[in-house]
């Protein structure tokens, strides 16, 4: 199984439009030892062709003109118009990994796995993705439940050969979705991690917003070759101090995620694991882990981690 | 006034992600004799800081990070968080002309200029752009009507010294937006041409949906200095004959463009207006005057008109 790695920051992307921290600055500056990075977002495939993108990031336009693997191949077939993109899994209805489906939107045919709840999110909340739904055969929408294992077929039913099954990690939906709706949306169906298990059996997880590690967690990320694993904040007070008090900041923990550092962090949490290769992305721009020449960077990759960059290619 | 434009191309971009289209594919091939471009995004500025954007592109985040004088500017500002944008002017509810709000969602105080209806279509019926309200002056919505002429203020209410006046140019409303909404909806809210007017009078035109040109919109055009148009088009038929029979496709009247060439189209059009400069935004990705070999592009420029590229920086 081919696994890229097309985007690599949390939300905003690094450097962030609006943000001035030390990192950002910076890498303006040209003066960061590290590299910028587009907002998260993994494509798998089984052999090469087609392709299933976890996710869909606001930045999916770029990073798929920055991957040929992505593009349309006129050798493999005449039409003005393909893609050998032929689905997207979903993992939550965040504006940061989810927006990048009206980036899709040119009639082209497509496959959405998602939860029922974030289904409804996207379709019965957002009109905008009518865009997707404009002529017959364009999006093909397709809920699954946590837990449950599912082929990865493209729009015509063709199976890739891979199987995905998602853990429910979180029970909060996106910011944006207004309270009257939660009532109607399963809290189990709002924040998932997904394992993909090639034809041969070799999975990958993927998991960008992990408020807890638990024994269940634990024992999952044992079972699999290569982790993908939420590395958005260092410390859990970072984004308020970093601003300031009266910004409205929040807690690594109050915004889903587990901070990378602290006896209660994910370096430490995850140290028990077996030794198979453990990535971090959805790094926020704050983290000072970006910097290469960092005490922060050091500690990860001594620890086994690797921090991943845009444009990474895995095979597993 | 300062000008920028940020991306020139129609919605997708060129190359566009799902288009094997000979410009899309020469242009993947490193043998087109011409450039990519990003979808189009202009930005006005009275002297250099603040700065407005007309419309808000999928592409934003990339085209604020190609744009030094859009990105914080630390020696102004010691905040960790900040922008030298200050506002937007949506002139229609287009996809790719009002989803680049949802890049700009970090917290950052933002004034959104747009047509009662426009406003409705985003806050109303798509519940992501909550994610520009999620604090205390965050985004303040103001609303205006095509015909009069409003002062573009910082959300401090701050005088920026340029106005803006918009022309109600079409009535239809996106392909998204449900038949059951359009009796709510005012018709000439729909899709407006901008004006902008610099503080010594100097006058921008910013068009890049234009259905049909009238002896209303050549009057109004005779009084600007510099004209950006639409140019999504070629020919009428461009699409259907690029993509064959059984497709979808429209022409270009059908999706509210008039065309560049034939006897109907903006380049004869127009040839009566006085010399000022002309500009044409807004480009398809299958527009042959994107090849700076062919005969169309020498046409368009021997008639006096320029086709934007992005990163041109005007001075009205």
């Amino acid at each position: 199984m081919l696994v890229k790695i097309l985007g690599s920051a949390a939300g905003g992307g690094f450097p962030q439009w609006n943000c001035a921290c030390p990192n950002c600055r910076a890498l303006r500056a040209g003066t960061f030892p590290g590299k910028a990075r587009t907002q998260t977002q993994i494509a798998v495939s089984a052999d090469g062709n087609p392709w299933f993108l976890l996710g869909a990031s606001p930045d999916l336009r770029a990073q798929i003109e920055a991957t040929p693997e992505l593009q349309p191949r006129s050798e493999a077939d005449p039409s003005i118009r393909q893609s050998p993109i032929a689905g997207v899994v979903l993992a939550n209805a965040d504006v940061d990994h989810a927006l990048g489906l009206l980036l899709l939107r040119e009639l082209q045919p497509l496959r959405v796995y998602a939860t029922e709840s974030v289904h409804r999110i996207l379709r019965e909340d957002n009109s905008m993705f009518a865009m997707l739904e404009r002529v017959p055969n364009q999006v093909t929408w397709t809920s699954f439940a946590p837990g449950t294992s599912f082929p990865l077929c493209a729009p015509s039913g063709k199976d890739s050969g891979m199987h995905c099954r998602a853990l429910s990690l979180g029970t909060h939906f996106p910011a944006y979705v207004s309270n009257s709706w939660w009532s109607e949306l399963k809290p189990s169906d709002a924040s998932l991690g997904l394992i993909v298990e090639s034809p041969s059996g070799k999975r990958l997880a993927c998991m960008t917003a992990v408020p807890e590690i638990t024994d269940t967690l634990l024992h999952e990320l044992d079972s699999v070759d290569v982790i993908l694993f939420d590395g958005t904040f260092w410390s859990d007070d970072e984004l308020i101090r970093m601003q300031g008090p009266g910004h409205n900041a929040q807690t690594a923990h109050q915004m889903g995620h587990i901070p990378v550092s602290s006896s209660e962090g994910s370096l430490v949490k995850l140290a028990r694991l077996r030794r198979q290769r453990r990535i971090y992305v959805h790094i926020n721009n704050t983290n000072p882990m970006l910097n290469e020449d960092g005490p922060e960077h050091r500690q990860v990759r001594e620890a086994g981690w690797e921090i991943a960059e845009d444009g990474w290619q895995l095979e597993i």
